[in-house]
């Protein structure tokens, strides 16, 4: 008897996020999904990588949160076209909120799109939305012990950006520790120790970010 | 006609966060749920609290996580009766799991029972678990949007705790319109600004706490 091999039937959500990527590759527009712990820093970095990717790289941005239009506001005043997405409730961005959101940005003026999803380690990781890139921010106040607590969010990323290392004096974070437990979780993550306050390490990301971008766009 | 008016279903959840509560009661055990974002000092402000608690009021705790232990591992070591739940994926405590965790207890020998949360700020305010207070903790570097971002949480709880307050010189945070922020979404909510690194400000947290346990198990 021949044994039928039935092909993985893709979830819905899984679909929806099929069907934004390639409407993002016809348009050759990068998007990276950025997630973290809520006061990480997801709308300084998006902020302060615009600023650094003017005249190079057209932005875009998409701002989830449960509630509120602040991060929209504050990204809007910089003259990047946002959208804000309210969800609800609901503690994670899917794919189907993305293809909404796609819908009401001017995706011809955009080369590098920003997905800023509800600040929260657990959910996220788990609805893919058609990106290109996850990207992971951590703060140092939060301590060094999260990549044991939430295992499966260091292992779905690209990048983990190390947020506020100015306060590296203040805090119970060891950094040389940190970076050599989140690359045995997981061993192909690229690691950017930064401070979106003082602007130290803010180059070494971007310039890896349009790498990234130009290899899978080009 | 007579309009049968019938009475609200409790969900499963309730049901069983109910029978928690009565099992809690008959033993005279206050139970606290604290919540928070990953890294706001969960741990730390129970090990604190614990400390302050010692020859008054028997401590135990429940301790909450996607993976690890952790924390229990910190928790045990003083001493404390105590058992870790990994919710293998869940980003949040449910009724049933604070059930099997009391199982495991010595129930006879705690007084106030300090249950912590997976570090998240939108699913576990929509969990009963049987509790008594529901704490919710942020920390200054964190920023002071996240009322806005996350109502429902600010809405749900009876005090909140903002830890960190050492770090008030260094990170984005105006403590005064802060807590009247949080006044206006919870006007009964009580407010405790503290560091658990320098322990400024334990002290009142914890004489309110006793306040409260002492108030509804006597």
């Amino acid at each position: 008897m021949e044994i039928k091999v039935l092909k993985d039937i893709l979830s819905a959500n899984d679909r929806i996020a099929q069907r934004n990527r390639q409407l993002l590759d016809s348009h050759k527009i990068f998007a990276v999904n950025i997630m973290a712990s809520p006061g990480a820093g997801k709308t300084s970095l998006i902020m302060e990588t615009t600023k650094r990717l003017e005249g190079r790289v057209k932005p875009g941005v998409i701002e989830g949160d449960i509630a509120s239009s602040i991060d929209a506001e504050a990204v809007g005043k910089m003259g990047v076209p946002v959208v804000q997405i309210n969800t609800g409730g609901e503690c994670h961005l899917d794919a189907n909120m993305i293809s909404n959101a796609l819908g009401s940005l001017p995706l011809p003026e955009i080369q590098v799109l920003f997905i800023e999803n509800v600040g929260n380690l657990v959910c996220p990781a788990e609805f893919a939305l058609g990106e290109h890139l996850k990207v992971l921010i951590v703060h140092t106040p939060e301590g060094d012990d999260k990549p044991f607590k939430y295992p499966l969010m260091f292992h779905a990323v690209d990048a983990v950006i190390i947020n506020k290392i100015d306060l590296l004096p203040y805090v119970k974070f060891n950094l040389e520790a940190y970076t050599k437990t989140v690359k045995s979780i997981n061993s192909q993550v690229a690691i950017f120790p930064l401070s979106c306050t003082t602007g130290q390490g803010l180059d070494a990301w971007v310039a890896w970010l349009v790498e990234m971008a130009s290899s899978l766009t080009r």
